[in-house]
């Protein structure tokens, strides 16, 4: 019993620690809501649109593993921070540092679960398998459908035009090709009513 | 085509009708932050808990079934708003209230899809399946984890005493005794440091 006490008193102080997910601050707000959202009730909300839309997925996918690696996505950000999709490129190191901060938070953990949590992380971030491709298009569609609901949200404050939404989503139809067609035909009515320019 | 973009958009809708869920404030607040945490923060919360601490389900569980259930038990708060779960029985007519909530809301989707959530919802509710006494245990677990972490947290706000707690929580032990077993072993410790009255 004390081993299996030590193990849980060390999952324990890890939901403590990521409990911060609540505290990182996102750049996109809630739809009708004057606060930024944070990465925490994202995760949610990925999580739950993985669920919803999982029958458009182009391909059969281990759902489980997409939830874990949607739940547990975001976690680095603990240490990192939160950084605009279409900034990515800008950061230098970022992928390293996301790793450090990982093998950091994951690190709580007994190394079983530090292992298998710092995988999904790598498999979601490399967007190889089918999991990861489903896992990162709900991520990608989230923002479509928060800013679209909302006049346009984020898109005018961050410069963000319909030509760079598509340069940097388009990998959504990797995940489903469904989800993908939908989203054009909603940036085209952002487009019309003036929530997003052109390019 | 038209007849899967139609569901997608009615996806799309209810996702956006649930963002509401961040707007639904919690008696409890993150550790170290001075504000309540929201329904959809803390949705992340018990999900995440659910894959790190499934090990110690006293019984083999389908933990994709346990996840829906978590991903959505509190959507029906969007109407109803949150409640204690020490006052839970002092609120008239509280199950048909969020039945009905969970109807207008998951009654977004195509009704497959609905009768889903609804039945996935009160299965939850009505705590008889090993997947249910789960899913209730790491809901459960998670107050103690915050609480115990912020030196009492709300426990003396709301006049929660260690009885209370454990004629609240005790069937945390029909999901995992070993979880049990160390929450009382963290309770007796927040006794000792003043953060919670023994009766």
């Amino acid at each position: 019993m004390e081993y299996i006490k030590d193990i849980i008193l060390k999952q324990i102080n890890f939901i403590a620690e990521t409990d911060k997910l609540k505290g990182v601050l996102r750049k996109t707000s809630p739809i009708n809501l004057d606060r930024k959202e944070n990465s925490a009730e994202h995760s949610w909300q990925v999580i739950l649109s993985a669920i919803i839309f999982a029958e458009h997925s182009n391909n059969k996918i281990d759902l489980l593993k997409v939830i874990k690696m949607l739940t547990i996505h975001d976690i680095v950000e603990i240490d990192v921070g939160d950084v605009l999709h279409y900034e990515k490129n800008n950061v230098k190191n970022l992928f390293e540092k996301e790793l450090m901060a990982a093998k950091r938070i994951f690190g709580i953990l007994d190394l079983q679960q530090e292992n298998e949590l710092i995988n999904l992380w790598i498999e979601f971030e490399k967007r190889e398998t089918l999991e990861a491709k489903y896992a990162t298009a709900i991520d990608r569609l989230m923002g479509i459908i928060i800013n679209s609901n909302s006049k346009g949200g984020n898109w005018y404050d961050n410069n963000i035009t319909l030509k760079k939404i598509i340069d940097k989503n388009s990998h959504i139809m990797d995940g489903s090709k469904d989800i993908w067609d939908v989203v054009l035909a909603i940036l085209n009515e952002c487009v019309e009513k003036g929530y997003l320019e052109y390019e």
